[in-house]
C-alpha cells in the first residue's frame, strides 16, 4: 500500500513539473526515481556543469592560466560526476527506453569523444605537439541534454521547425540583396573625392548592403554617392524602406509566428502528458464508491497523496486545496486538476499582534505610540522619504572631496536606518520580512551593507588614510541602489518592474541558450584567432601597439578606434566579442520576441491552460472565504502565479 | 421616389467606403452631397494639396529658385480650391453641425493663418526685410483635416490616447538612464589612451548613455573603459541588458499594446456607425410585405439601389449578390450586410474561346498548334525561362564594352518577346490582360519598355556614337526589374510578394503619417539651420571645403566623414536628412508595429468583422456552384479581399 502511495506521488510530481519521464514502476526503481528527483543531485549535476563550462577560464588561453594536469584532473572528475548521473538515470528507466533516447546517446557521445581529445591532447602536450581542445565545443551541449534541460530542448526544437518556413524568406531577401548588389554597381560605380574606389567591387557591395540592413553603417555608405548627386539618394532610400524596413518586417513576422506555432503545439503535448499522469496516479490510488458509480478517491488517502508530493505543506493550504476539489465529488475529474491547484501560490497570512503588543500593552497602546503609527502609515511619510532620497541623489553627484558632502552620507544612512526600524516597530515583523515583500528584503538588504561598507571604509581610512578603489566602489553602488527605492512609491512604476520580475524564468532559459550558443562560438573563435589580434596595456611602449600586434591591421580603422581588445584571446574577451557583435546586429528584435515565447512557455500562459486557471481563481475567490471563516485566526490570499 | 433612392444609395455608399458624415438629408443637399462624394473633386484636392506641399521646393531656400510673386499666386490658387471644397462641404451638412466639428474650424484656421503669414512675408520682402514663412508648418496639417483624411486622423487619435500610458514607461527608462549615467561618472570618471577626457561630464554621459541604447555607438563608448579592464565591461553589459533590451522591449510592447486597444475601439465604433447606415438606407426604402410581419426591401428596388450604388456592376455579379442576401429573408438582417457584400471582389471570368479560334479553327486546332500550347502550358517552359533569366543576370553583371555582352541583349529581348507572343497564342488575350494578372501586366509593361529605350539607345548611339548616362541607366533597370520576374516562379515566393503586395494601402497610410512628421520638422529646422553648413561640390576648390562653411565644424568627425550635404539647406536635404535619423534611431522597430495596425484597420481585419467576411465567404461558395450552373457560359470566382 506504500509503494502506492509513491507511486501516485511521483506521477503527481512529474505532472505537477513538468517532468516526462517513462520510469520503471517497480518499487525499487520508484524509490531510486524519487532519489533522482531530489534538489541535492539536481544541484551538484548543475554545479559540474558550471565548473566544466569554466574551465575555460583556465586553459590555454586562459585568463588566469593552470598547468594542464589541473584542468584535466577536474575535467575527469565533472565526466565521473555526469556518468554517475547518467548511470543512476539509466537504473530508473527501462533499458530499451534508455538507448532509445537521442539525449542519453548525445551525453554518452560527448563523454566518449571528450574522453578522447583529453587522452589525445595529453599525449600531444607531453610530447611538445601542437594540440586543439576541439571537444570544448561540446561541453555546452550537456546542459542542453541532461534530464533538467527540457526548457531548454524545447526552445531548440522549435527554432529547428520554424527553420525551414524562415529559409525561404531569407532565400527571397537575398535574392533582393543581389538585384540591389547589381543596381548599386552599375548605377553607381563612381570614385569618392579622395579617389578611393567605391561600389566597384560587388562582393563588397553585397557586404557593405548587408550591413546597411542593420543600420550599422548608415549614413557613411551613402554619403559618396548622395554627395555625387540628390538622385543617388533615391536608389538607398528606396534600399533602406524594402530591405531595412519591409524585409526585416517580414521575416520577424515570419519568424516569430512560426516558433509560435511550434511552441505552442509543445505547450498542448505538455498539458495532454500532464492529464495523463494525473489519470495514472488516480488509477493507482482510486477506490469503489459504496454506492457504485463513478471511482474515488477518499479524503484520507489525498492527505496522505500531498503530505508526500509537497511534505511543506500548511495543513491549512491543503484543506483548502480539498476544499476546492471537493466540490467536483471527488472523482477523475477533480483529482486531474489537482497538479495545477499545487502550483497556484496560496500565501498564508497569519494576522498575528505586535510583538511588543505582547510584550508591553500599555506602552504600545499609549496616545504617542498610536500618533507614531499613524504617522508613518501616513501617505506623507512616504513623499518625505521620496524627497530624502532625491535629496541623496543630487549629494551623490556632488564632489565627494568637500567634507560636508562626505559627512551627509552618515545622515542619510540615519534616515534610512530609522526608516526600516519605524516601520518594524508598525508592522509585525514576521509579516514584514515575508517571503513576497520584496521592496522590504531589498530595502534592508541595501541599507545594512551600506552600512557595514561605510564603517569597513572610515575604519581603513582612520587607519591608513587610504581607502582601495574597490570598497570605495562598493560603497557607491550601494548608495546608488539605494535610489531605486523611489521607484517601488509608484504604483505604474511598481507595476512594470513586478511584470520584469516575473518574467525572470524566462529570461533564464533565454540566458541558457544564448550561454549554449556564445559558448560554441567562443570555443570555435578561439582555437581560429588566438594572438591574432594583441592587447597592450595602456602604458606600453611597445611599437606594435599602434596596429595591435598584427602588421596586418596597419593604419586600419580597427586600430586606430582602440578595437584592439575585441579579440578572441580568451574566454571573456570571446564573450564580450560576441555581446557587442550581438548589440550591433539587430538580432535583438528577435530574440525579443523568442523571449516573450520562452515565457509564455515557463509560465504555461497558454490558452487552455489559462482558462482552467482562471476557473481555479473563480472557485478559490469562492472557497477562500468560506473556508477562512470556518478558521477564524487565519486571513487566507490566494494568489494565482502567472 | 427616386429621391428616396438617391438618399439610401448615399447612406449605402457611406457605409461601404466607411464615410462618418452627418449630411443634410433634404433633396437638395443630397445631390450635393453626391457630388461632393465625386472621385473629380477629391483628385483635384489631393492635387492642390500635392502642389501647396511641394512648392517648398521652390520656395527659399528652393531648389528649383522662383520668384515670390509666382509661389505667392500659386499658394493663393491652392488656398482658393481648398475654401472652395470646405465651401461645397458647409452646404452639404447642418449649418450647427460644420461650427461644431474641429477638423472644420482647424482648416478655416490655417487658411486664414497662411493668408496673414502671405501679407506680412510679401509686405516684409517689399521692403527688403528678413521674413519668417512660419506658415508652412500647418501645411501638412491640412493633409489631416480634410475631410478625406479619416485613416490618419485615426492613426493620429491613438497615437495621442496611448501616449500617457508610454510616458510611464519612459519616465522609468529615463529614471534608469540618470542612475546609470550617475554610476558611469563616478566609477568611470577615467582617461583615456591620449588623455582626452572620458565620462567626466553628466550631461555628455546621459547622451553617449542614450546614444548607447540605440546601439548607434556601440561598442565605441565602451572601449576606452574595456581597454582599462575587464570590470567595467560588466557595467556596460548590464547597461545594454536593461536598456537596450528589457526597456526597450518593455517600450515597444506597451506601444503596441496601447495604439492597437484604442484602434479596436475606433474600428468598434466605426462597424457600429456601418450598421446604423445601413438601416436608415433599409428605412427609407422598406415595404410592408402583403402577409404582414417584417417590413423588406423587393428585389426590384434592390437591383435599382445597387445599380445607383455602384452603376459599373455587371449583372451577373449583382444577382450573385441578391442570391446571397436572399436566403437571409430580404429583411433587415439580409440588407445590413449588403455594405459588406459590396466590399468584396468577386472575379468574373468568361471562359471565351482565343479569337484565333474563332478566326481560324482549322490551323488553331491542327496538331502542331496544340503541341506547341501544351510544350507553352508545360512546367519545363517556366524552367526554361528561369533558366535564361539567371543567364541573363550573369550577363548584366559583366563588362558591358564587349560587343558580345551589348549584343547579347538583343538576344534576351528577343527570348523575352517571344514569351509574351507564345503565351498570348496559348491564352485568351483578355483573360491574359485581366486586372488581377500583376504579374502578366509587370512582364509585359517592362519588356516593350526595355525594347523601347534599347531602340532609343542605339538611335542615339548609331547617331551621335554618344549616349546619355540617364538613357543608359533607364535601359539598366529595366533590364535588372526583368529579374524580378524570377520570383512569380516559385510558390512561396509569391505567396510572400503578394503578401505584401497586400499590405500596401497600410503602408499608403503611413507613408501620408510620415510625410506630415516629416514636412513639419523639414520646415521647422529649414527655418532654424538654413544655410549653416554648406555643401561643396567635389571639384570646388573653395577652403570652407574642408569645414562644410561652418567654422564651428573644423576639424570635426561631420567635415570629416564628408557629411556636408546632411543639411537644411533645401527641402530635399532635409527629407533625405531625417530619413537617415530615423534609420539610425531603432524606431522602425514601432513603426513596424503602428504599421501592422494600420494596416489592421485599412483592411478591417478585426475580429468581429473577419467573422462576418467568413460566413459570407461560405455563403457565397455555396451558392456561387448554385448560381453559375443557372448561367452555363460564365465561370464565377468569388474571392475574399482581405
Amino acid at each position: 500500500h506504500h509503494q502506492d502511495f509513491n507511486l501516485a506521488a511521483i506521477y503527481v510530481s512529474d505532472a505537477q513539473y513538468n517532468r516526462n519521464i517513462y520510469f520503471d514502476t517497480s518499487p525499487q526503481a520508484v524509490r531510486l526515481y524519487m532519489r533522482y528527483n531530489h534538489w541535492i543531485p539536481k544541484v551538484l549535476l548543475y554545479f559540474f556543469i558550471l565548473v566544466d563550462l569554466s574551465l575555460a577560464l583556465f586553459e590555454d588561453p586562459a585568463i588566469f592560466p593552470l598547468p594542464i594536469w589541473a584542468t584535466m584532473l577536474v575535467e575527469l572528475l565533472c565526466l565521473l560526476v555526469f556518468t554517475l548521473r547518467l548511470g543512476h538515470y539509466a537504473q530508473v528507466i527501462p533499458r530499451d527506453k534508455f538507448w532509445k533516447d537521442p539525449k542519453n546517446i548525445c551525453i554518452i557521445v560527448i563523454l566518449l569523444l571528450t574522453l578522447v581529445d583529453m587522452i589525445i591532447y595529453g599525449a600531444l602536450k607531453a610530447t611538445n605537439c601542437y594540440g586543439v581542445r576541439w571537444s570544448r565545443v561540446l561541453r555546452p551541449l550537456l546542459l542542453v541534454n541532461v534530464t533538467e534541460g527540457r526548457q531548454l530542448r524545447r526552445a531548440f526544437r522549435s527554432i529547428r521547425n520554424a527553420l525551414p518556413q524562415i529559409f525561404y524568406v531569407f532565400l527571397l531577401f537575398m535574392f533582393s540583396l543581389l538585384i540591389f548588389s547589381l543596381m548599386a554597381l552599375k548605377l553607381l560605380g563612381l570614385k569618392t573625392i579622395d579617389g578611393s574606389p567605391y561600389f566597384t567591387n560587388y562582393l563588397q557591395i553585397l557586404f557593405d548592403l548587408y550591413v546597411l540592413v542593420t543600420t550599422a553603417n548608415s549614413p557613411d555608405v551613402m554619403m559618396p554617392a548622395y554627395n555625387n548627386s540628390y538622385v543617388f539618394a533615391i536608389f538607398f532610400i528606396l534600399y533602406i524602406l524594402i530591405n531595412t524596413y519591409i524585409f526585416m518586417s517580414v521575416f520577424l513576422a515570419v519568424v516569430y509566428n512560426n516558433y509560435k506555432k511550434y511552441l505552442k503545439e509543445e505547450v498542448r503535448q505538455l498539458v495532454r502528458a500532464k492529464r495523463h499522469k494525473m489519470v495514472q496516479a488516480f488509477g493507482v490510488l482510486q477506490e469503489q464508491r459504496e454506492g457504485g458509480g463513478e471511482p474515488v478517491v477518499t479524503h484520507h488517502n489525498w492527505n496522505q497523496l500531498i503530505r508526500l508530493v509537497q511534505p511543506d505543506i500548511r495543513n491549512a493550504h491543503r484543506e483548502l486545496l480539498w476544499s476546492v476539489a471537493d466540490d467536483n465529488n471527488q472523482g477523475k475529474v477533480a483529482f486531474v486538476q489537482m497538479a495545477d491547484l499545487l502550483n497556484i501560490e496560496v500565501i498564508t497570512l497569519k494576522s498575528r499582534p505586535h510583538p511588543l503588543h505582547g510584550l508591553c500593552p500599555a506602552l504600545y497602546l499609549s496616545a504617542p505610540s498610536r500618533l507614531l503609527c499613524r504617522l508613518v502609515q501616513h501617505r506623507a511619510f512616504v513623499i518625505v522619504y521620496d524627497l530624502i532620497i532625491l535629496v541623496n541623489a543630487v549629494f551623490i553627484g556632488l564632489d565627494e572631496e568637500n567634507p560636508l558632502i562626505a559627512n551627509s552620507e552618515w545622515a542619510f544612512l540615519a534616515l534610512y536606518l530609522l526608516e526600516i526600524l519605524l516601520k518594524l516597530y508598525v508592522f509585525e515583523p514576521r509579516a514584514f520580512f515575508s517571503r513576497h515583500s520584496f521592496w522590504n528584503w531589498f530595502d534592508t538588504i541595501i541599507v545594512v551593507s551600506a552600512l557595514l561598507a561605510t564603517i569597513v571604509n572610515s575604519a581603513v581610512m582612520s587607519t591608513g588614510n587610504y581607502t582601495s578603489r574597490q570598497i570605495l566602489d562598493i560603497v557607491f553602488i550601494l548608495r546608488v541602489l539605494r535610489l531605486i527605492r523611489v521607484v517601488d512609491s509608484i504604483k505604474r512604476f511598481r507595476t512594470i518592474i513586478n511584470t520584469l520580475i516575473r518574467i525572470g524564468p524566462a529570461i533564464l532559459t533565454f540566458g541558457q541558450l544564448i550561454i549554449v550558443v556564445y559558448y560554441i562560438f567562443a570555443m570555435v573563435g578561439m582555437e581560429l584567432f588566438k594572438g591574432k589580434v594583441k592587447f597592450y596595456a595602456e602604458d606600453s611602449s611597445d611599437p606594435e601597439k599602434a596596429f595591435c600586434g598584427n602588421p596586418l591591421l596597419n593604419g586600419s580603422d580597427f586600430a586606430q578606434l582602440n578595437y584592439c581588445k575585441n579579440n578572441f584571446n580568451n574566454v571573456v574577451s570571446s564573450f564580450v566579442l560576441l555581446l557587442e557583435l550581438t548589440v550591433v546586429n539587430q538580432w535583438h528584435d528577435i530574440l525579443l520576441h523568442l523571449e516573450k515565447q520562452v515565457q509564455y512557455l515557463q509560465t504555461k500562459h497558454f490558452n487552455i491552460y489559462r482558462e482552467k486557471k482562471k476557473k481555479l481563481n473563480i472557485l478559490i475567490t469562492f472557497k477562500k472565504y468560506r473556508f477562512c471563516q470556518k478558521r477564524n485566526s487565519i486571513f487566507c490570499k490566494g494568489t494565482i502565479s502567472l
